[in-house]
């Protein structure tokens, strides 16, 4: 990667941790529910999203400063469904990045509550952004909600619960991943193009950008599991085999999955190509995610 | 009771029910995650919240159709927290209502994404509403945020979940009752005087008394778990005794209890007076709640 790319992100991650702790540490919370939420906040993550939103806005030469409030939402929204994905009755994980998970480091209840209240909260920090107008705040708040909701993330994490195994078909799953996980990654790059006051058809392309990119992050989290480096990762890998999970190397091979991926990188490629943002850091970004290695 | 009052608030059950039930059946949904939320839903429940918001809205002469879309939204928010407060990490409850819980009925991991769902589309339903404006649909999301969030209900549960058994003062229970229960009480109220365009003196009046009856409310919930009849409630009695959970009646005693909530019961009637809304079915609906069997 670029090392300007590299210093880039280094620099918006330290941005965005900041951003978040300090709203955290404005409210009035009981101590027990403010150790917690602050605790999963900062055991970190890539700040991915945040980071997709702010290069589309930028790329698309909107006011990056307007960013700032959508994505840290953004990021709590994402937080919350860690913590309650990891719970005993959803994936039951002890580790992420190497650290205890929520419910472990505190307790079932406290996860449960730290998770809802992540949610809930995100959806203030926009409605009292003082850099949106009323009609950006309904715009960010729907599509949030949208996402993240009962037709986006939460149905993509039922069906997952109750499909684990039972998955023949690459449609199947790959109709799971677009709710699970490519709803909040489309969100971050539709949020950043509107408040760069993209035109429809951007938005449209920037919308199927979104989507693709999100294939090329899942099909690489399965490849990971099985060529991962655990002390890399912060996680156990082999898990999905263990689980006998259904994922793309394992509906479609080793090499299928690589390929499949591949096309789904040409595919972002194009669509950028189309909205004049080809050689920006968003390429870049592109073959990171598809080349990771956490 | 009037019994135009009750035939009032049964024919606005219904209405609720059916909006409830309408909404949720026009989502796309995996089939598990509809069945859990509109049997959470179905399980009915006093539609006490919005019942409220709408006396509140038509004793002030407001567009009383505007409460419809606040309404729902609230009752979900509700809903959410009934199923999530149940959960075995929580309160573990098996019954609500004579029925099973949510997670008894199917499983922990529906339970908590149902009532994620839930949640998360209460705010898309309000920023969805096609009556609003963007300013009042901005004005309902940040209130319920901020009544529902880490410095409201879940800040209330978190600290329910803590102190069980250890309160001494009255004034610490009261506290978190005021966030668990009276911060969405008074929601319901100050969203009613909100969309009637009531005056500033009466927006804080109406808090006031949200806030009040909030009170009213919980110390007739603690003298049920002593005296109230279990096949009307359709949940065990005695329980916080069992559990040695502190209660109005264990630190006031029953009589200092009774004493207690009738000393708000006559602020919440000076407040209805002082809003000129006196005499309205709001005033018998106080009473209602002082008295009520379930």
């Amino acid at each position: 990667m670029d090392p300007n790319l590299v210093t880039y992100i280094k620099g918006e991650q330290g941005r965005f941790n900041q951003l978040l702790i300090d709203y955290l540490n404005g409210l009035t919370m009981p101590p027990l529910l403010k150790k917690s939420t602050i605790y999963s906040i900062k055991a970190g993550g890539k700040r991915l999203r945040p980071i997709l939103m702010k290069l589309t806005c930028e790329g698309l030469n909107g006011n990056v400063d307007k960013v700032y409030p959508a994505a840290i939402a953004l990021e709590m929204v994402h937080t919350y469904s860690l913590i309650h994905d990891d719970l005993p009755a959803m994936d039951n994980d002890t580790y992420r990045r190497g650290m205890l998970t929520n419910h472990k480091k505190f307790d079932e209840a406290t996860a449960i509550l730290a998770g809802d209240g992540l949610l809930t909260n995100s959806f203030h920090s926009i409605a009292n952004a003082t850099c949106y107008s009323d009609k950006e705040k309904v715009f960010i708040v729907s599509k949030l909600a949208q996402a993240s909701g009962l037709e986006g993330m939460v149905a993509g994490q039922s069906m997952d619960m109750q499909a684990e195994q039972g998955l023949t078909e690459v449609d199947e799953l790959e109709h799971i991943h677009q709710l699970k996980t490519g709803k909040l990654l489309t969100f971050a790059v539709v949020v950043g193009a509107y408040l760069a006051g993209a035109s429809n058809e951007i938005m449209d392309k920037i919308e199927q950008f979104g989507q693709t990119i999100g294939l090329v992050f899942q099909i690489q989290d399965d490849i990971l599991d099985i060529i991962g480096d655990q002390e890399i990762m912060g996680k156990a890998s082999g898990s999905d085999e263990g689980n006998q999970k259904s994922t793309y190397p394992s509906l479609l091979g080793f090499d299928g999955a690589m390929e499949h991926k591949n096309r789904y990188v040409q595919q972002a490629k194009q669509l950028l190509h189309e909205m004049k943002l080809e050689g920006t850091y968003l390429e870049q970004l592109v073959d990171y995610l598809s080349n990771r290695n956490q």
